[in-house]
């Protein structure tokens, strides 16, 4: 299956299915393209005998800490030292933070070499790797230096899940969650219907990744650089979720973080006489499914104070003038931009989370 | 005087005159834009009397060395510590490396925010500022890094050009006469008939700076992302004068580099049988009458021998499948790409340098 996505000046070919990785590999031998590979230790095992045996793999240590100005500094210089021109393409295999990484070293190495995504995280297939957002971390924040440079081609493979550990499939369903209550319809009902168990039935699990990318490709293609504020809705479940993040340390995992998030998010909403559609009883029995807790872990240290999580929450890049912003669901595919809400009523939906 | 270039999807305003920086500042300040300068220590102490003078400045060192990426973490560094977010705009005063440090850190910044530009060097007003390429060098070399992030408006000021020393002047005017070359006809004309007293006479100067702002325009809105080679026609003189200015270790202005260049183009093309139109004796005039020398210095250390310039010229971003690459001209006003010259008549063109 295939799909071109439109981001403003450009697109982002998109191969979805069993074997899509593979397809990628050939076309670009087929092209004659050089390609140098990035990933990371805990990928580049597995992946070197599928994909790219034969092409330069630069690997970087996993995990968040690799986001960084000197890993970038070093892929330049790697890139430099293996003669890299702009016609060369620089191929991400890995999961969120490989290919915001390498996206960001080919977005500036000499202004600019083609770049190619092959996830292999659930959560890079549904999120990271659709949109065209790179970057790297600074030491006062995630995300803070990078660019909008999409891939020229992304090939979400499911058949690349069979190795995931558990507690990546947790992290993954909870933004594949988050989708479905940006989606809701067929897509909510097909989440329901979809158990750990199906995930070795090729068919039923291609069929939930892809519904699941095709809600972030129909946000993205219409708001490429987050000027509507259409963009902003796949924020649902972040304000709380990247303030109890921080707030853990970044100890608890994304997708852990955004499924308290989204739990917190309709209870507020409840709160403020948003809702319309109350589907509490069934978002918590999904994030159960998966792994993913419902309530904050016991703390002595006072990690999850208000006061530490309300100075996260005045952070968020969302907010305006001093604004706390927050998307809220009113429905099932229904949500919206909620600019400066009752304090009161934001700190009792998060104090829910701590019982 | 204001004109707009397209490129590619952005595009710049032009504001071309005295008074153009002022009129700049007043725009920002009426939409009430939150601006914060960079610019370096020459430049600001006599800029900030003129523009600018409440906002936040942050100034780094003059000089080729503050185009790393250490100035460009301290600039991202010094943005998040003023609070700047997505709508504060960055607006680089001063010459070619600030504006490419100042342009490479907004492009970046938060994935990106508004840029505007006052170039201050005769240098930067022709070349640098127009076009959109913003970047940082690396140990290995200049500008390997970066993006092509156009400012969204320009304003070029003849007036800023009053305390410029005499070594820019005649740095930038090796780009103007670049520009007479690219352009002929009535360019060259004026070209000729101004004389360095005639830098006090604003409309005279205006009138020339206008005219080579406008060669530059003519080209990168063609080829905004040199793509079809026309950009690369600016690099006339470039490939030689690269190659020199390396080999002095950069002890050699850029001007003076591609003022030799120029000469030696010149030279070879008349070699390889493609000069139709001998303009030499008029350029060498024009040279001397801008301080640009003719001949390379003296060196006993044989910085300048052969085998360092080849292996300088074997580095060209232009050259193709370890062909060299040079822009030759034909005539005033008509150049062409040549690729894998014969060696011995490039040799032969640089070595008249030398006497």
């Amino acid at each position: 299956m295939e799909c071109t996505v439109p981001l403003g000046p450009a697109s982002t070919r998109l191969l979805l299915g069993h074997g899509s990785s593979q397809n990628l590999a050939e076309t670009l031998s087929l092209s004659g393209t050089r390609v140098t590979v990035v990933s990371d230790e805990n990928v580049s095992a597995s992946a070197r005998g599928r994909v790219f045996p034969d092409q330069d793999w630069l690997v970087v240590p996993p995990g968040e800490s690799s986001k960084c100005l000197e890993r970038a500094a070093w892929l330049w210089s790697q890139m430099l030292a293996l003669g890299m021109d702009r016609r060369s393409a620089l191929v991400a295999v890995g999961g969120g933070v490989v290919g915001d990484l390498a996206g960001f070293a080919a977005a500036t190495y000499l202004r600019g070499v083609p770049f190619y995504s092959i996830p292999t995280s659930l959560l890079a297939m549904v999120d990271a790797s659709v949109g065209g957002k790179v970057g790297i971390d600074l030491p006062q924040g995630k995300n803070l230096v990078g660019q909008f440079y999409p891939a020229k081609i992304v090939a979400v493979d499911p058949a690349l899940l069979a190795t995931l550990p558990e507690a990546e499939w947790s992290s993954g369903m909870a933004e594949v969650i988050k989708h479905g209550i940006l989606s809701g319809g067929d897509f909510w009902s097909q989440l329901l219907s979809f158990h750990p168990a199906d995930r070795s039935q090729d068919k039923k699990l291609e069929a939930l990744v892809t519904a699941a990318v095709r809600v972030k490709v129909g946000v993205v293609q219409d708001d490429p650089f987050e000027k509507t504020g259409l963009r902003a809705t796949l924020n649902l479940g972040h304000s709380y979720g990247h303030a109890i993040e921080w707030c853990s340390d970044y100890g608890m995992s994304h997708g852990q973080a955004v499924a308290l998030g989204l739990l917190a998010g309709v209870r507020l909403s409840r709160l403020l006489g948003i809702l319309q559609e109350d589907f509490e009883p069934e978002l918590s029995a999904l994030l159960e499914r998966w792994g993913l807790s419902g309530t904050l872990p016991d703390s002595d240290d006072g990690r999850y104070s208000w006061e530490r999580i309300s100075l996260a929450l005045g952070r968020d890049k969302k907010n305006k003038d001093g604004q706390w912003c927050f998307v809220l669901p009113q429905a099932l595919g229904r949500v919206q931009l909620v600019y400066g809400p009752d304090r009161a009523a934001v700190e009792r939906a998060f104090s829910s989370l701590l019982v």
